[in-house]
């Protein structure tokens, strides 16, 4: 039996620390040419120890997505923190708490918003304006200056309050058809950034700008204008960023280990245990028939896991339970007991689920989910 | 502000514990006509309190869907547990610590699993073989009597192994277009546990058949020679179950509670804090071009929540952020800050996420993963 092989119960995500090392040293690397800074974005890993390979190199600003990850970063040291989503303005009371320890920065796109937290805030927060470049999640339309201006003279009417600029984040790159698009979008992004900052220089002392998402902030090296960065997943990338053509096989820095517990020879099925409850149900179309693709296999080895096994893929998922359709070589390969190494589809959401990680060198990393 | 309202800071799953109560009600009731055991799933609560509601209405026997999950509800005072999937054989150690601590009954299909149970068991348990009728995910052919006398036979020469009868699980029904073809499904699962109860009852004494999925057993009167039933979503239901015509619109016992954080008005959209980290990212199919419907839309009241809104939906998911569309009067109900109710697709992969409940009552309802 090898060393990790006999470390795994049970599925298991397995991380390869130093691939993600050395993805956090390249974003930082093309951050530091591009003259931008790197607010990493803490939703992928939510793990403090993650965290600390960040601040080891000099990395104090983050990124999260909720005000529960913010408090958590801000109890593991970290000092400036940007909720990147709007404010809910039903925590107030972790607001006001969180503002009072950290430099605490957050998300307005409203009137209303900016005028309960001028009327509730008992300590200074800075305000990012969300502005939509494209994607139509949420935010106020870059080209909208004037429902802009409108936000940003009513802060100035509070004390508490310190507006800070525009943050846009291009969610469209997933679903990009190819990586022209990806740079069209981001040019287009550069262009609304600048536009706003050109604009309301004026009226936003300071004035900063924050772009960020994995697929363009992977692929293009022009941050021109930009103040800072604040792209998540490409600390562990995945399998839809490769099939992105966002990073390469080798960047991917997660890998979940789970048992085979059935083999079907008539179907070609090996059945692990491993389902949504590990993978969450994110799938990939793998032909134009939509074919689901719920994860991509991979051989577990003593140094962590082998390129893209060809002839195999997951191809459904149920709570624990998820099938593995194979050719009659891979099919032939995994006896019942086997480990399988399944890239994941989706990071984010599996690390999520997963509440920790085992680095292939045995450590056990835990993130803000895990229990103990 | 209301009762419930005021007691929500962040996206919450409420409980409606009468609904609950009732489902529970109802389905023990139909098992007590039907002459059969009702063994529930335990894997969509994942609660030990809600498992008491079972145990205070006379249930002794459980089904979970992992080992740990048995662990966990063995330390919760169960003493006849079935885990639900073909046994992961890794997990020997923590198998012969429940054997010896209560009626374990596990799940194979293979030689290979039985001959490594034999070899390292050092307790005795109970063993289900894992048999399809349909559903094409694990488990040997219900036709394939040969392959399943082998399996009974090599049992037979082991002192721990106790061959207990047949289980299967009507996973397709989930994907039936009608309730026709649900009712179909199950009169094959019926034939074919009462066939093999048939062929084995001398080479099994006792020999027992189990069968389980809330839509069958929902909509079926019909469990003639079937020893238990095993369902386990009905305990909460969801728009899934609804869609398929399983349950009614007023058996759904959850629904989250997500705060409004932004409102676009150019397209009539409501921003929820509500993501794939809450619901999970299962989808319904809205109509034929694949609109994906990720939620549909209730009002929050003092007493639950109000009948489904028509008007509008949970359209997109991202991480953190939902997308409700509406029309103009399901708009200009909600401001920020207000709270949306959503019922979940798939409420067992979205109790699994929350990892608690809160009942309208404003009980906190703890499952197997909430932290404290």
């Amino acid at each position: 039996m090898l060393n990790i092989d006999s470390q795994i119960i049970r599925p298991t995500l397995l991380l390869d620390k130093q691939k993600c090392l050395t993805n956090i040293d390249s974003m930082l690397a093309k951050a530091q040419r591009s003259s931008t800074r790197l607010r990493p974005h803490f939703k992928t890993h939510q793990s403090a120890k993650v965290g600390e390979w960040f601040r080891e190199r000099g990395v104090e600003a983050i990124c999260v997505s909720s005000l529960k990850m913010a408090e958590y970063f801000a109890n593991n040291g970290w000092k400036d923190i940007t909720v990147a989503i709007p404010v809910n303005v039903r925590e107030i009371d972790l607001i006001n708490e969180l503002a009072s320890l950290i430099q605490l920065n957050l998300l307005v796109e409203s009137r209303e918003a900016i005028l309960f937290l001028q009327s509730e805030l008992r300590h200074s927060i800075n305000v990012f304006i969300k502005v939509d470049t494209g994607y139509q999640r949420c935010g106020i339309p870059a080209e909208a200056t004037g429902s802009l201006r409108l936000l940003v003279n009513l802060m100035k009417e509070s004390d508490k309050i310190h507006c800070k600029g525009f943050l846009m984040h291009a969610g469209h790159n997933y679903k990009a058809v190819d990586q022209e698009q990806i740079h069209k979008n981001h040019s287009k992004a550069l262009l609304d950034l600048n536009e706003l900052k050109d604009v309301f220089r004026k009226d936003i002392p300071g004035i900063e700008v924050s772009l960020g998402d994995t697929p363009a902030c992977s692929i293009s090296e022009e941050f021109y204008g930009i103040d800072e960065i604040r792209p998540g997943n490409f600390v562990f990338y995945d399998l839809m960023q490769y099939v992105l053509g966002t990073c390469d096989e080798n960047q991917i820095a997660v890998v979940m280990a789970c048992p085979v517990i059935a083999r079907n020879i008539d179907r070609n099925e090996l059945v692990i245990q491993g389902g949504g409850v590990h993978f969450s149900k994110e799938f990939l179309e793998a032909d134009d028939e939509g074919t689901k693709l719920y994860g991509s296999i991979v051989r577990i080895t003593e140094n962590g896991w082998s390129e893209i096994l060809g002839g195999g893929f997951l191809a459904s998922l149920s709570q624990e339970h998820g099938i593995i359709r194979c050719s009659d070589e891979l099919f032939d390969e995994f006896v019942i007991g086997d480990l399988v190494g399944i890239v994941p589809v989706h990071s984010c959401m599996t690390a999520n689920l997963m509440r920790g990680f085992l680095t292939i060198d045995g450590e056990w990393i835990e993130t803000m989910n895990s229990c103990q």
